[in-house]
């Protein structure tokens, strides 16, 4: 039974929106209005209509289809392709403190806030109010707003120090912050970047040489999309050639 | 400080051993031993060395580290690049119950109980009694047991009905137990597979048209490792080519 | 100094054409007509103007650029990444009799022309008559069509038999032309067959394994283009996923 | 009917030698000699015995397998993923002049003379004697030294101006040659570059910059390889991940 507070997705095999449930709210499509409250009680696969009497059936909203789908993108978003394999790399588990910046869209911050929940939390710094805005609110339809913390403000500012547990940084020159990320991060603590450009990447890996860094690695993560037709199976003709290179590396 | 039960690595730069500590154990290695009691206390970094004389510095050892470096392996494992992905494509969380068959070497098994822990759980099903107790070892190796209920059973055998909230199976010849499984999944759940040969695939999309699935999806994940140097940066020469194809539907 | 005969391009920026040059010949764009004799005995990098005054550079036109841009597509072409590996595969060079059959476009034709010329000769056979009249034209412009015979007819009629010191087929079933062709080939020849689904390829290799074919092999090669840019090297976003599987294999 | 002077492949299933056929020369093996009067005038699939009895089946010898298998590798080679596709981007066609530095063990220099043959030539420049008479007795093997012209000499050195038609360059720091090369080429002449890291091809960029070089491109090629079985067809486990980038340009 779906209860309010609960994020879900409705479609009526066109149009899909993504909506965390409040009693007495309503969402207006181009299809005529549909009242939370028509939902809140009902189980997933059943149907609701718009005041126009339009159906939308009522489907779980997994936080893969709220990061490719639902979420509002000002910026670039990290892909789930990306955003799993920096959680499991990290190593984020429950009751870990994760720097993060910045926050981008929010799409990595709420998959690495599922992996640290609940008693786990990510601090998140971001300089640019717009990014910060839109960020929560993609952080809120994900209902992961309660392990993050937000801060506007810059890496170049204090942070706490021996801190950490990991950290993730995805910033246009993260050369400039790498004295002041490593202080604040816990002996063992992982640490990843993710940067576009291969000029990028040498530029950190000089830097980070200057700190007691050990076990740097440099990877790129590939995902292929197949037609699934059983008798005919084979590629899509097109696929995402490059979202970034991930840096990752562990402070000694 | 690092506490009693807690999964540690230990290097002298060549070797490297991963235990979970536990009061008044010794660990043998073939330069001598370690008592874990000296351990125990101490911070990472810190030096321990074995009766022999011979030091090893005490690491933190991350999951990623544990499954690549630390667990024993009597099967192919899955590797981080795609049980990392597929946590995040069936959506796990803290609280949900995870249907897996079958349990491999348990590499699996630990990402995705991280993933679900602390109040979730996976409910693994393995016919083979070997690879189930390897997996066992190895999932206590990671600390994971709490999160783990283990069934030395076929998936031909019954499942509870409407119970999972997601699933992941890795066996020969999934095509059999599709009703079976279909059946054991919430609405809404997402299900996944991993299947080395196309053929495979192809029969397994063939299978999944008979039930109410949608959103099938076929995708193949490649890691590309990059070496570390500033002034010299490329690709590894050799990479892992395969692993598998991995698809992911969900139950309407 | 550019000759009659010679295919050239011509381009004002924004478009492209390319035109084997003959006397008298007027090429109509919409910014105008241009008349063959202006580009006759003139340089590349030379300038010609339209009867409206717009102006084309004359440049070189290389065989990858009249197969990329200049060439009419009825049909899927065979990329450079793939017919140049198919030549150097099957072995192609000066003198070889080579079996083709469809024609598609023209683009692999053209290719393998070019790498068996001036005394070897593409027999190619195709059933669709109108994909045989673009490819032809295609072929022209290419300027190789004293390189290749062309036989408006089906793999299943009869092929002068021991004659061919290789093949290439590119049919959507090339499992039903087996036999006639291993007949038509001489021993030690090369075969290639271009395919783009997985379960293409595990019928024919089915059927090539009834025959007396060693070396047996099935490759796929992707292309992965980056950004020119000095200080912001990265790849391209998005590339070409899958153009189709090549299998080659050889008579003993 | 084989002829004196062919290159022909032995093999007794386990090793495999390459031989051009003089008469009255004798083949040393570890399983016996073999007369190369004992070949020729065979058919390829005919089988020749060693004087201690030991049978070779004669096979034909493609480019590609001498190549791959055939030639001495003082250095790293140029795979034909990368070869065939340099030809094919360079244009080069029967006739062809074109400039090629270092000569590395001769298998681009073999693919590129196939392609320029019979009255085209490939000028050769390399500095390091012994990488030159190795690659000499390789392009010997293949059959291919008449389309060679071999200089033992550096890219510093002068050039003949205006005089080649393409031009493919594998040494380690080509931007000290740009205006040498440059100015060696023909007007729409393309020029090739093969460079194995990120930071050497940032670096040529900026150089080509300082000319007018136009169509600028640097691409990749990756080749996967599958296990040609038909009913567990699947990608090799493992590939070759990197040989190099490819830069491709032309003078304007």
């Amino acid at each position: 039974m779906i209860r309010e507070g609960e994020t879900v997705q409705l479609t009526n095999g066109k149009n899909r929106f993504f909506i965390r449930l409040k009693r007495d709210e309503i969402l207006g499509t181009h299809r005529g209005n549909i009242n939370h409250n028509d939902i809140i009680g009902k189980n997933f696969g059943y149907k609701v209509k718009t005041h126009l009497g339009e159906e939308f059936v009522i489907l779980k909203a997994s936080l893969y289809e709220i990061i490719m789908y639902g979420i509002k993108r000002k910026t670039q978003i990290i892909y789930p392709k990306d955003s799993a394999y920096i959680t499991v790399k990290l190593g984020l588990t429950d009751g870990y403190r994760v720097l993060e910046s910045g926050i981008g869209s929010g799409g990595l911050t709420i998959v690495m806030a599922n992996a640290v929940k609940p008693s786990g939390k990510i601090y998140s710094y971001e300089r640019n109010e717009t990014h910060l805005k839109i960020a929560i609110d993609n952080i809120k339809l994900a209902n992961m707003e309660s392990y993050v913390e937000f801060f506007h403000q810059d890496l170049e500012e204090s942070l706490p120090e021996n801190f950490f547990d990991a950290g993730f940084i995805d910033v246009r020159e993260p050369w400039h912050y790498v004295e002041n990320i490593y202080n604040s991060l816990k002996i063992g603590a992982s640490l990843g970047f993710l940067l576009p450009t291969t000029n990028q990447v040498s530029r950190l890996l000089e830097e980070l040489q200057k700190f007691n860094f050990y076990q740097t690695e440099v990877v790129e993560i590939l995902l292929r999309h197949y037609k699934p037709v059983p008798d005919r199976l084979r590629p899509e003709d097109r696929m995402i050639a490059h979202t970034g290179y991930l840096i990752f590396t562990k402070k000694l």
